[in-house]
């Protein structure tokens, strides 16, 4: 595209307005326009096609020290995306190439030669799965998925696995691995639609329909899982993590993914009262942050394209349209709206 | 002894008559005496000369699940000790051995070949410690120390270990071994005589005295620990483990080795609202059960006879006289009244 018209095109951004008390709200956000620059020497421009909603977003709006800097007041809110190169003034990407990287919530991300080294972005292979699924089971759920679950949890044929918002981005590929390695899997989700689906599409053993009743998880546990628990991957935090402590077995490993029912706690975040079954099962609990492995994810990516391909792993994406509706987009996320990877497509390829 | 003259000899017993709700007390205890018996075949007679008292006793007291059955009501109270063979019927054992085992809160341990196998009692060798030593560094605590920092907190030369209930019986062997494997160990422990001894006599780098003020913990891990935690091998539980989990650092180990400051909760266990810290920081919490590691105890005993032998390991103990004080006795440990591991003097030897 000649540089003249990119100064002509106008880019539609999300950014933050406030901090969250609480749930975000459409006052947390600032939509502004601007006109598209144009990449510097060894940067790119990229035009966004879609964006991963995350729950990991909700920590990014808050202050304070994590795994990653929160996102200042007044930045275009950081979200990861696919996108299409439309200039280029780096001799490694073409116009017309398919890249994943953090893009922002914004129709165009222009991206410098710093943030290329920074931020990894990489040029992704639609052979290997559909833009959506480069979100899903080949983007950071998946890779997600696959360290925590094989690196940090080691699960053995055999053993009972357990996962936390099994219908979730992150979930859904967690269950389908491990039944791939040879586990007992059983599913944590919300509401008689999503556990139908983890089991009779993804072939979990069973899933316990946490809304379903006061005792649903304890009672779901005594009955799908009588040998208990060997892998809990965690991925929702509160009670739920409290009720699993009760019946992990010995040597057993707990993944701390992630624990979306405290995130918009306007209160602490509750611990787990139970945690000392760490000690009476000899057990461990074990946080995961998916960057750490990214010199693994081709391998990663590798492997699950290949299960795609064969059928052994499904997935399913919940796609969203629209820039516009980012505010209330993401807030399905925090509501258990979502079924399936939540992403927001931006544009038509 | 002949057996006639074991029949005349009277035990002097504690049994547990109820389950305390919050701290035990002198209810809780009921004392009976009974005639001696004589060992049958296979078994032994040991009169205790020293038991142990541990935070673990607690636990034990309470109905429930847990890493061994609870103590039934009515039944002699568990605890591990060091006794003489008095009477034998098993080859293996000489009238007049040194055993270390479970003997329960009385003078006279009827010991059967049953509990020989199930409880694992084994001769001491008074020449590798003294008798108290074997209940401290040589004994449980020791082994728990051992196997619990290296095992399960693999610290590394150069890293930053600390531990809380640093004066105690575990405490005082985790700091002295982290020395000795090249860390840098800071300890946290309740007033200054404490705190002065851990620095002075057993050459921590540091002791957070966490009784001097309400921000005694986070000040001090400040001042002592600038380079975060590496490694923390948790007695306490409670806030002090919170306020830890604030400053770990990415891939730190925390060993839960025990809770004191929750064990007489009248209220539920505070969990860690921290935990999340885990999360960010690649962390991991893990359990450990001393008995788990039974067949390497030896190999850990030769070890740290060696360290107590050439000086490089000393150790403290806080021995009380008398059977009859055991309910009063116990209760130092939750006050934090000892100093050093607390023992109970039966009998001279």
């Amino acid at each position: 595209m000649a540089s003249s018209s990119l100064n002509t095109l106008s880019n539609n951004q999300f950014r933050l307005a406030s901090r969250p008390f609480g749930l975000p709200n459409a006052t947390n956000w600032k939509q502004t326009s601007e006109a598209v620059g144009e990449p510097l020497e060894g940067g790119l421009l990229v035009k966004t096609l879609a964006l991963s909603l995350d729950p990991a977003m909700r920590g990014w709006m808050n202050e304070g020290k994590s795994y990653i800097p929160p996102v200042a007041i007044g930045e275009v809110m950081r979200a990861g995306g696919i996108g299409k190169v439309i200039a280029s003034k780096n001799p490694k990407f073409a116009v017309g190439d398919h890249v994943s990287g953090s893009l922002g919530v914004q129709e165009y991300a222009l991206i410098s030669q710093e943030d290329l080294k920074r931020n990894g972005l990489f040029k992704i292979d639609l052979r290997a799965g559909t833009l959506t699924q480069w979100l899903n089971v080949l983007g950071m759920p998946g890779m997600t998925a696959y360290f925590g679950l094989l690196d940090v949890g080691q699960p053995k044929a055999g053993e009972t696995v357990l996962v936390s918002g099994a219908a979730g981005a992150v979930g859904q590929t967690v269950g389908q691995l491990a039944k791939i390695k040879g586990c007992k899997v059983v599913g944590i989700a919300g509401g008689p639609a999503k556990c139908e689906w983890v089991v009779k599409e993804l072939g979990f053993d069973a899933c316990i329909d946490y809304k379903s009743g006061p005792n649903a998880v304890k009672d779901g546990m005594k009955a799908h899982c009588p040998n208990g628990v060997d892998v809990y991957f965690d991925n929702v935090g509160g009670e739920i993590l409290d009720t699993v402590l009760t019946r992990i077995n010995r040597k057993a490993r707990i993944i701390i993914c992630g624990a979306i029912s405290q995130y918009n706690n306007t209160t602490p975040v509750q611990g787990p009262k139970n945690y000392l079954s760490l000690l009476v099962n000899r057990a461990r609990m074990e946080g995961i942050v998916v960057f750490d492995y990214a010199d693994r994810y081709h391998l990663a990516v590798a492997e699950m394209a290949g299960y795609l391909k064969n059928g052994r792993m499904k997935s399913r994406e919940d796609v969203v349209f629209g820039l516009d509706t980012f505010p209330d987009t993401l807030t399905k996320l925090f509501s258990g709206e979502n079924f399936g990877k939540l992403v927001l497509e931006v544009a038509k390829d």
